[in-house]
């Protein structure tokens, strides 16, 4: 096994460091965020670093890191008081990843990569219409990180939009029926193939399939 | 496109509610977190609200919620100052997942499910020999979250473990490569598969390929 320390990796050139700390978590959640700001425009912007927080009430977290959002994302959000996620699918990881570049003040990420904006009645936000899953939220919570200067936005879910297919009787979404894509580091894309899903684990009892592999 | 309101997703019965909320985020990382209680004793528990927070330093985040980690393990990882985040091999789901049975106090998930503790000189809190990328961490701050109880945890990096051949020249580790396994909802696992690496984004250029899909 090779070893880094933290010494190590703060001595690392920086874009190494990057996609080495970037991988720590391994596979992690395509999303796009969209945005509107103060004057209507739209912003989207891909996101990783995105959790979810929990289901009553159902909330989810998003971290943005001041450089990896258009300008103004955070402030603009929590001005508008809505923001929506969108699941990024394997069909379009392109267009997902060229949202990240740094487009002009004023010139929507929309246009600029070719994704459609979407509006339920619901949000002001824009939504993804390339996206099967849309999550319309409203941001309930910010905390200031003090190591890193990062915002950790907690968002209330206020709608979703999803295929009715991919809906499981128990209410689980399928990540192979939507085409789901992973992020992997700063800029790997994946594709990914379900291996199990389990029981609920017990301490006395050996797990079972819930249903078999496709 | 089906749409639920929050009205219609507080109204879902507990289990379908629990399915689908975690589903929203597509597919998560699969990482199981050591600890160690002030009595010495191990623990282990899968989570997958897990992020990377930032390079420079390097931080992680996860948020603990009540009810799905074995009792007191903020406070543990607390009071001795390091905690483990391992990554989930494809070739182990099964015992990963089996760490979220609640076990009774004083018995180790690690002797229960059948994974091994390793421990290196710099870090008290336990390591997983199953896994290819162990990373060792010091909890730095600790943000309650109103919306629900939940703690989110920033832990600096203080080391990392892993195999010297998943590690590209500019640093990226390849979850293909280390078998890394991601998961969907609360309970199914999936093996990825590279579609694309995509060069750092620009506004006034195409995007090209950093390297083959394998």
């Amino acid at each position: 096994m090779a070893h880094y320390t933290r010494k190590d990796i703060l001595e690392l050139p920086d874009l190494f460091r990057k996609n080495f700390v970037n991988s720590l978590p391994g596979l992690k959640p395509a999303m796009v965020v969209g945005t509107l700001d103060t004057q209507g425009r739209t912003n989207l912007s891909i996101v990783s670093q995105v959790i979810h927080v929990g289901a009553r009430p159902p909330l989810m977290g998003v971290l943005f890191r001041p450089g990896t959002v258009p300008r103004h994302t955070v402030e603009n959000l929590l001005a508008i008081g809505y923001f929506t996620l969108n699941q990024v699918a394997t069909s379009w990881i392109d267009k997902a990843h060229q949202t990240s570049a740094r487009y002009e003040a004023g010139m929507s990420e929309f246009e600029a990569v070719g994704l459609t904006p979407w509006y339920s009645t619901g949000c002001p936000a824009p939504y993804v219409a390339e996206a099967q899953v849309r999550i319309g939220l409203r941001p309930v919570e910010r905390h200031r990180l003090s190591a890193n200067q990062t915002d950790f936005i907690i968002g209330s879910v206020e709608e979703v939009f999803f295929p009715e297919n991919a809906l499981s009787e128990d209410g689980f979404l399928d990540p192979e029926k939507l085409g789901t894509a992973a992020v992997g580091g700063l800029d790997s894309y994946y594709s990914a193939k379900k291996i199990a899903r389990f029981s609920y684990a017990k301490p006395d009892r050996d797990l079972s399939l819930l249903d078999d592999p496709a």
